[in-house]
């Protein structure tokens, strides 16, 4: 998959930072796997490659998912909302999307006395990101 | 579902602003629905009534989800990813989630010519907030 990013970032509303918000989905099974946040060159390079690349706000660099961990984002669909000002990314994604080694970075639901862990770990951070 | 909010917030990284993002998928389908911000009084009242309530940042007051369209929001499960800072939301949503009339929020793919809607209106604005 590759789209000119051009007609797509003109009709994105990025923030104060020059950033977007973005929901990974697993294309096939509707999991919500992580959100995460985008500029406009992570945009372009996304859909330029089909391979889905973040903007990381705490090393303030480009962030191509799965670079380090093996774990890559194929792009399936890529979707705007209502005001243009969130993406969503169905995606194909390779692994777990979580560096705690989770499926999905959901695996916390609030109950009764907090939240609680109710997904397992399916592969360590360890293994994911070498000794 | 009525769950106490105090071990919750403690657990949530609100940001500079004191909100922090939260996504509503529905529960059934998987689809998700939208993406809006939360403040701790919007979060504390969604656990306490079970009913979703978001904090507008236009309007800059607590946003009762379906107040005036009827189109509510009953959680079924409230999530938290691995960083604290992004809520996941799993709801039944009564008709439509969007202002527009359609389902989801995401209606708009991105194809070789700009974003393109995929999506039908299901309900009317007309006939979701009166003429």
């Amino acid at each position: 998959m590759s789209i000119d990013p051009a007609p797509i970032l003109a009709a994105i509303k990025f923030d104060e930072n020059g950033l977007v918000p973005a929901i990974a989905q697993a294309h096939d099974s509707g999991e919500v796997l992580m959100m995460a946040w985008m500029n406009a060159d992570a945009v372009a390079e996304t859909l330029r490659t089909g391979r889905v690349c973040y903007w990381s706000r705490s090393r303030q660099g480009l962030w191509r998912k799965g670079e380090s961990s093996g774990q890559l984002q194929t792009l399936k669909s890529f979707l705007v909302d209502c005001d243009g000002d969130t993406l969503l990314l169905k995606v194909e994604q390779q692994g777990v999307a979580c560096h705690t080694g989770h499926r999905s970075c959901f695996y916390s639901e609030a109950q009764s006395d907090g939240f609680r862990e109710i997904a397992p770990v399916i592969t360590s951070p360890e293994e994911l990101y070498g000794q």
